[in-house]
């Protein structure tokens, strides 16, 4: 009689979630500092101190009916207006406040990007391996997911399976570049391939086909590397961002959505955001968290720990045999399982106390998903358990 | 060819915001001290002190990562069980953690209690006048709106109309009681005719009928006036909880929704409320404010202040002629237009740069919102335009 289908997703415990149980199980029967807990994608840094000093000086010196108040829907004019500041200087691209949402965060910014975007019935193309979450937005928003296989050797898009699965129902395509599960960053060659192909087809199909870029990680990548904003390479894209990762903040939902003004029509799917956001039940993201953000742009946590980890895993890991896409952002490998089946993998690596997660979640079976938000002590001490558990298969 | 509904609703500006950017034109030209704006339902009192203080401190002295992590998606653990036994101190009525979900304030407790509850093509009732978001959020949950106007004089329930609403159909009733746009409190009587009224049908029907009571005003009463508790009084009841007007909060987002335990399927519901809040991308509520209100239960702002205002206002307005239900609660006032077109007579009360609200929007033409979360300085000073305007219809 209520909704079943809320009902079911409410009911069904995700297999990270289980992972991350039988974990707390371990780790009571054999102590914390024995238990290799890959499973959670939770940043492991503290916020910047300038973020924290930030918000109690708002507290202190804010009016606070000003501060604690409603802001307008979009969000804080001030706010919007020095976070498209911030885009320009970094990508000129011409962003202004009016096609910007402050949002509750990427889950928050997906949701709302999808509602306005999609009618019922339309198609939209996840790349796998992809954050499983994007299936339950999608299909709550009314489309059809499609999945679309990455390169096995270094996950960047398959653009003959790519274009196979364009049809005239395409409303969208998600890109998450890093990526999670597997830490790749798509390169400019790809952004640039997939942005020929998209208006290719949508010529052809006489439609409109949206990028929805969705950047959680961005500020998340190692050594010289550069993740090239997809604005810049295709007009019809929306990014949906958030400063979760980058500021170490994930519990405080803060995040907005970018419309962006090569877009043809890009005022009319801002309208949509702004409506699909009152639709939702956003009232305005945050106000403390908001004005917060708007002085720490530029910021990030110290994630020089991420990529030390990233090296001394993906080294080590590599050279005991296992393969792996190499990963320049995020804070996630992908490795491939050692036997077809990943699940049966990852129950094995239990008898080592490694805890990872299958990627048939990823849409990407046979592959394994390492998180390592994880102290660089607990990298270095599980280290020959890997070794262990990959001699099994030799 | 994206959504034309969330776009719609994106550019549709509503008539509160029309009449507040119309304040903003007459505040340059007239300064602000001369314009009467009773618009805006924003709380006009600040925070408690302790909020702010409970804010620092958490932001000291908690750990970063612990602070702004992810809590669970229902709420942090700690959090709910503070909660839930405040609820049971005040209202005895076996509260459990596990019936508490942590939500971005009442809309995102409205909504993500729709989406649970509601399939395609079910209808929600709503008891006019009303909160216009009803609508918009109850049909993106796919219901159908039946609208119930309460009785002229003092705008308790009309039980003749809402039997003749109810049908096999009907899957919950929306109840704001508090109410915006009145200030109404439905009496005790009122909520026992409807528990009885609602028990008899859904027997009838053999149909589960729902009670969404939406109280983001309950601590918002005045005198001695007692706002019945409705899970004591009906069983199917959802509470939609938001702390925005208690505390003075409104831009932080966060409140909660509680599923009674009397409830017969509460643990279906939970979960249809667990599975709803994830589907439209709410991962947590923001854990800052989480950790704060925990600390702050049971605190409100000053709002003698409002108390204040509403006897000043009504005692006034009643004096020279306006009509009302008496509202004890809330920060809103819904006078009967002199006039039969609420709109005209708002129009020319503008004449006198008064800023009302026509009931029109709230489902009930005639009608006046008044918002006196204003200074009691503008009040007083607003008393001579009421009189003069009421003069012209004598």
């Amino acid at each position: 009689m209520i909704s079943e289908k809320m009902m079911g997703l409410g009911k069904k415990r995700s297999v990270i979630r289980e992972i991350f149980e039988y974990g707390n199980k371990r780790r009571q029967e054999i102590g914390a500092e024995n238990v290799f807990d890959f499973s959670l994608g939770n940043p492991s840094i503290p916020a910047p101190e300038f973020v924290n000093e930030t918000m109690k000086r708002l507290i202190t010196e804010k009016d606070s009916v000003a501060l604690h108040g409603y802001t307008s829907a979009q969000g804080a004019l001030p706010v919007r207006q020095a976070i498209s500041d911030h885009i320009n200087k970094r990508f000129s691209i011409g962003a202004t406040p009016d096609l910007l949402y402050m949002t509750c965060g990427a889950a928050a910014s997906l949701t709302i990007t999808l509602n306005a975007l999609i009618n019922s019935g339309d198609e939209v193309i996840v790349l796998a391996p992809f954050f499983p979450e994007y299936r339950v937005f999608a299909e709550k928003a009314g489309a059809e997911i499609k999945v679309v296989k990455c390169r096995e050797n270094d996950l960047q898009i398959d653009f003959t399976a790519l274009e196979n699965a364009l049809t005239k129902n395409t409303k969208a395509i998600i890109v998450n570049s890093p990526n999670n599960p597997s830490g790749v960053v798509l390169s400019e060659d790809t952004i640039k391939e997939l942005a020929e192909l998209l208006n290719k087809k949508s010529a052809e199909f006489g439609t409109d086909i949206y990028i929805i870029a969705d950047e959680p990680y961005r500020e998340l990548v190692y050594g010289d590397v550069e993740v090239p904003y997809i604005p810049s390479y295709y007009n019809n894209t929306v990014v949906c961002y958030s400063y979760s990762k980058s500021l170490s903040l994930p519990g405080e939902r803060i995040g907005y959505i970018f419309v962006s003004p090569r877009l043809e029509n890009c005022t009319d799917v801002y309208a949509a955001v702004c409506g699909a956001g009152r639709a939702l039940g956003f009232v305005c993201a945050p106000s403390l968290l908001q004005y917060t953000v708007a002085e720490c742009l530029g910021l990030t946590g110290d994630i020089s720990v991420y990529e030390k980890n990233r090296n001394i895993l993906y080294n080590a890991l590599t050279e005991y045999g296992y393969t792996a896409a190499k990963p320049d952002g995020a804070f996630y490998l992908f490795i491939k399982s050692p036997e077809a089946d990943a699940n049966a993998f990852c129950e094995r690596a239990k008898k080592y106390e490694l805890l990872l997660v299958p990627g048939d979640d990823f849409g990407f079976p046979g592959y394994v998903r390492i998180s390592y938000c994880v102290s660089t002590e607990m990298i270095e001490k599980s280290l020959p358990s890997f070794l262990k558990l990959i001699k099994e298969y030799r």
